[in-house]
């Protein structure tokens, strides 16, 4: 470290004013005291959503803790995440779609699988042995009416008290927002699938 | 499945409209044919810009394909996703960071440990071996100005034909979105640490 005699006016500068941002941010970070389960609700249109919540099913793995994760849209495709994820001790995978409704072409059979595959969730928001709980995909099950709100709140509201839960999706229902904790809307400002890129290995897939 | 025969209107229109859908996207896959390595901007302000990194990190290593990590601000705090991340095969983690400005409070000691870690990147920037390089939080250095960016667009731009480059941080400057394939741009509209809840482990740590 730069004792404070050598130090550049400019250096010295910095040191006063990162000094007084400390507190500001000190001050900050000692007001938030509270632990809880969160509801995080990843929306929007932009690239990042679903890995996102990836990203936190490795972050929970690191601390040894157990995650279990619904994919209610997608289809069986081998994808990376499936691939590496779900063979983690103390991950639960299961894929709860067939692609989207215009793959399938059958609202009956897209309703029948929504519901199987919440059924199955459920199960999870009621283990406190489950750390994170991951939904994903899950507002367009709201949006597309294949899940009512009276089946899909209670049970993220009766969850055990520090169980997570995140759920990815464009357009989330307003009521998904109000009972979150944090909301991220992930804007698509630029997309490489629009200058002709097909989906990427490591990337979307 | 359903047999046409045994439809409802309502599944019968279902089915008309998805069809349609269905040559809409299908001709817009069918135009997408490239395969290239990205560059991919996660910025904003929002939850999700590097725990979506970790996620394509987690995509990676389902094809069986090497990442490299660079934390370019968070310290040696032990967190989830290096805990998890940093011990798989095929991952290389380099902690180039030792805390925000404001905890260092030391100019000289940040660009020098800036400095150091993008030595280390543009190894992996030239190495055809790896796959994805994530430059977490690499917005920082180039806004305080630790690095320039004749010092960091060359080496990205220069990386070997389908190495993905993801990078993270706030207000990513208007040179990096315009090399960027991808940009997405998180909003924060909710954030439980306004509400009093501290960084939880698993989705912050």
């Amino acid at each position: 470290m730069s004792t404070t005699e050598d130090l550049t006016e400019e250096e010295r500068r910095h040191k006063q004013r990162t000094r007084k941002h400390k507190a500001v941010v000190d001050a900050k970070i000692a007001a938030a005291k509270v632990d809880k389960g969160l509801v995080l609700v990843l929306t929007g249109n932009g690239k990042g959503k679903s890995s996102s919540a990836f990203g936190m099913v490795a972050r929970t793995l690191g601390y040894g803790r157990r995650a279990a994760v619904f994919q209610f849209i997608k289809g069986k495709e081998d994808v990376g995440e499936r691939a590496f994820l779900s063979r983690q001790p103390g991950v639960t995978w299961e894929n709860c779609g067939e692609g989207f409704t215009w793959e399938t072409q059958d609202l009956r059979r897209d309703i029948a699988t929504a519901r199987a595959g919440w059924e199955k969730a459920k199960q999870a928001l009621a283990d406190p042995a489950v750390s994170l709980v991951v939904l994903d995909e899950l507002t367009y099950l709201i949006n597309y009416r294949y899940l009512s709100l009276d089946e899909v709140l209670p049970p993220i509201r009766n969850r055990p008290d520090m169980q997570h839960v995140v759920i990815t999706g464009r357009a989330a229902h307003a009521d998904l927002v109000d009972l979150a904790d944090t909301v991220s809307a992930i804007r698509d400002e630029k997309h490489a699938f629009r200058a002709g890129v097909r989906a990427q290995v490591g990337i979307d897939l």
